[in-house]
């Protein structure tokens, strides 16, 4: 029920009980419950729609119960506070210390969300998480980043510096009810999924690219998440074994060859760039492939088909129902729809496959971050009550 | 509770009560419903292993409920019929009519089933269901069978088919319960997982292949069918652009460079062998390279090292924890262990995957005969019950 409201926004008793199948009864006890819990709130309606007594408005509080999400980007770390509900309360971002090791990272990340926890608890806030979204290999039961090569983590146990470090206890409950890490890609897939242009997919395929492909499953609203422990790595499927050379190691990794490293080469420009430089030249080309310059539209239509091939594999794999495209891939399918879609007409085997939907993704930048907080809220809405309590 | 029995075998109340989690009255009340029902039975032990009053034995009654399955091989349609714990109790088979059409082929079939299910209803049999194994691509929820190219079928509605043919009534229930049509390689990874190398695994990757490569994939227990409703086809995904033409018109799918005919060229014998000739091909090149001959070695070094490319893809993209290998891949297993697990060592981006579990399937030539008669047995214990009463 809470999940219900946090997801789909203000809503009435009579909507809850037909949404859920539950008698009205169980939703009256259980909407008191949550109202009394300080996490819902009902309120009149401003504008009575209908004749007959309006039907009070129930919402979430988002200044009760939130998540500390956080986003361990290339760039900066980049943190914002979500409250129930979904809204973002406020942000903070700060650069990586260069010269700074992993350690000092960890524990400046920890301190900041110690304050921000403790600020936010004698603000009124009765649960609590933290979520981090991590670019690189993260074993998911304890946080454990294997490897994060972005910002040069090797071997990082950031679930147990968290854990440790905000495991204090304040106003009577544990300073932070959850601590989740967990890759950005499958976070995307699941704030593609809960808030953008995954919802409603049965099984969607998210596959994100700036620097590197990264990608998530998200089957009947569950992430497939590596059985294993590690996140599953679609940027490293062998796609062309007379390809070039991949940081893995191996050839021919299909992020070689759709990345945006991969658009740079192949329209000939600045390849060797990097950071903004590398960006702007990313913009500069497909601009100039919008307004149909022959390099930058040949490059374009060159990096689209291997998407598209990638794609291919990827839909005989996992049979997705849908596939969102985030990073820099949206703009190549906004430039090239048809060059994409082109192996799947060719070689998709059923009709379901040869039409599947491809939308470019909604949540934008704040993918990793929404992502991270809708896992972290998880622990809450597994059992609310209990939880607050 | 009927599951486990029909799973691991003869057991006793004890171990039910420890396995399940239930108090002792619940399973008490379960297992009488169903001795009553006439599914399980108890029996004094043989032998007395421990002190004291021996414990009865729980075990089913096969007679009591059976599937009848189905496998719609390239050869001929092999059928058997399986009762409740599994075990295989009567076979047939007969040679598809190289003449005739699919319609005639689906209208043979249901005579034997409708025979056969009379049979056994006034024989005492009260749960029945067929179940059918199909190369090829299968709509799930309806068993349409989109193209099955080892036996020439297209467009086939088998499911409605087989629904409308066995619809009769008799001994005052449907004569069968329960219809399921679906991928062999799907089938196959169930019955690995249920009653093979597969037990255990929390995702588990199946991969199988004599002409043409399938693969079926068990996450926590479940099959990962398509979304769509059709299924995947691991075989298809892309490995190698600069490789040959596939007969589903793409170059450089898996299955051109790891299957019996890419042994066969790669060996440089009988590549234009079909059937029986090109099967006997196979078997010398696998004994030459057994024996260490050298053109013979060569070769399943080389559609090892393919294989284990495109499992390291595989591994990077699902995340399994386990793999089987079934059909002439296992050989392939046994003869070259270490060039299969290369690219894993090399590629894998943790210990998980580069320490992976790679198993030979262990159900051999009945595999998706046995996944056929268990994902038909789902309707029995989804709630055996109301199916028997």
């Amino acid at each position: 029920m809470l999940r219900l409201v946090h997801q789909e926004g203000p809503t009435t008793r009579a909507s809850i009980t037909e949404r859920l199948g539950l008698a009205r009864n169980t939703v009256g006890v259980l909407l008191d419950a949550l109202v009394t819990a300080g996490l819902l709130a009902e309120r009149s309606p401003a504008l009575a729609g209908t004749r007959g007594r309006p039907s009070p408005i129930i919402d979430t509080v988002p200044a009760r119960a939130g998540v500390l999400a956080v986003d361990l980007a290339v760039d900066a770390v980049r943190l914002a506070v979500v409250g129930l509900g979904g809204r973002v309360l406020s942000r903070k971002e700060w650069a990586h210390d260069p010269e700074g090791s992993a350690e000092a990272g960890v524990a400046t990340l920890v301190e900041v969300l110690r304050d921000l926890a403790r600020r936010r608890r004698r603000a009124g806030a009765a649960f609590q998480a933290v979520g981090v979204a991590c670019w690189g290999i993260v074993r998911g039961y304890d946080g454990f980043v294997y490897n994060a090569p972005n910002i040069g983590w090797r071997d990082v146990a950031l679930g147990a510096a968290l854990a440790d470090g905000l495991s204090a206890r304040a106003g009577g409950r544990p300073l932070v009810q959850a601590i989740s890490v967990a890759n950005d890609a499958d976070l995307g897939a699941i704030a593609e999924f809960r808030r953008g242009a995954g919802a409603g997919a049965r099984r969607l395929l998210y596959v994100h690219s700036n620097v590197g492909v990264g990608g998530g499953i998200i089957d009947q609203g569950h992430l497939l998440a590596a059985a294993g422990g590690y996140v599953g790595e679609i940027g490293h499927m062998t796609v062309n074994p007379q390809g070039i050379r991949c940081h893995c190691g191996a050839t021919g990794c299909w992020e070689t060859e759709v990345d945006e490293r991969a658009l740079l080469r192949a329209a000939g420009v600045g390849a060797e760039l990097e950071g903004k430089a590398a960006k702007d030249a990313v913009a500069r080309v497909l601009a100039d492939a919008a307004a149909r310059e022959r390099t930058a539209s040949a490059a374009v239509r060159r990096i689209a088909a291997s998407l598209g091939a990638g794609l291919a594999s990827l839909v005989h794999i996992l049979g997705p129902d849908r596939i969102v495209l985030g990073g820099y891939l949206a703009d190549l399918l906004a430039l090239a729809p048809s060059t994409i879609r082109g192996p799947l007409r060719e070689r998709g085997f059923s009709p379901e496959a040869r039409d599947i939907v491809i939308r470019p993704a909604a949540c934008g930048e704040d993918a990793a971050i929404l992502g991270a907080a809708e896992h972290a809220f998880e622990t809450l809405f597994a059992d609310p009550l209990a939880v607050v309590a």
